[in-house]
């Protein structure tokens, strides 16, 4: 295989998650997203549920929080501590073979990552709007605001703990429409092309 | 074929036009780019030169030259004039069967076209710039500038005629960093996903 590292970025409700989980199943390789939750938590002594809402949606908590418990005496957040324990075992997962890896600005971590391939994926608002309504059986206003407020928190995060912007074309190796292409045609792209 | 009208937009220096080419020869279709400023100059009586300049290039021209001689008395402008013939020259070509058209807002003007592929085309700053470089006959400095200003023209231009922000991911049905794959993957990507 030439690209064995894949990370996979994606817009909340374009299926980003499920194409990465296809990829890994496509190529017979490991597939890492909660899996990583499980494995901050362990290292770090935090809950799950903890890591699920700060490791990859960190700054965006209010100042006033992030000012008054957020910092340890060193001047660096719970928020650093928690993405600097991430990275390390983005990298561990990266040394260890094959696999996918969605989402916590894994794309960045592995950047210069050899044998590796970044995707992007997003979708048609529309799109996306109805399968939110769908899986969390939310109004389409709900749907929307959950949307924006995912995105926004996720924009933020990374583009806190990289110097590059979210979502941006030219961060990514190939960029892909979901909602133009359906969730198997965008696996079997990516998975050719990992080939 | 699935998709048989592909639209190209692409970066200065990644290679699109070359893509392209290389898209419409493997398909055994019709390539359209400079055609089209020939089709445009005929149809308007302006000269093939003074299209390339204005065709993809627009509203970039200086406030002053546009407001004393690019208005005609209806209120629109003589730019807006041969977008309005290119936009109608690019329907037509799309009607006439499959086909692959390189840049000039194309992507947008046929948005809703029928099994169409819209395709952006990037690279890395720093390959580009080498590309330019060795095509262009120019230093590393000019490079850069002629890189910067051509790529600010187009978006000026594709922002100022389309709804849209010029490379931005979500307008387009695959996005594709020809640095990370080379323009001949590149054109197997986009065939085999026309096919």
């Amino acid at each position: 295989m030439k690209k064995s590292i894949i990370t996979i970025s994606r817009e909340y409700g374009s299926g980003g998650r499920m194409i990465g989980k296809m990829v890994a199943e496509k190529l017979g390789i490991s597939y890492y997203d909660k899996e990583i939750i499980a494995k901050v938590a362990e290292a770090t002594g935090f809950t799950e549920d903890y890591i699920e809402k700060n490791g990859e949606y960190s700054p965006s908590k209010s100042i006033f929080a992030y000012s008054v418990v957020g910092r340890d005496r060193s001047g660096s957040s719970m928020n650093d501590y928690i993405f600097s324990v991430q990275r390390k075992i983005i990298l561990e997962i990266a040394e260890k073979g094959p696999c996918v890896i969605v989402g916590r600005c894994a794309d960045d971590i592995l950047a210069d990552y050899e044998n590796s391939l970044h995707v992007f994926v997003y979708g048609e608002a529309e799109e996306n709007i109805k399968k939110v309504m769908a899986s969390n059986h939310v109004s389409e206003k709900e749907a929307l605001k959950l949307m924006k407020m995912t995105d926004k928190k996720r924009s933020i995060n990374y583009n806190y703990y990289t110097d590059r912007q979210w979502g941006k074309a030219q961060n990514y190796d190939i960029c892909l429409n979901s909602s133009a292409f359906g969730y198997e045609a965008c696996a079997d792209i990516i998975s050719e092309i990992a080939k």
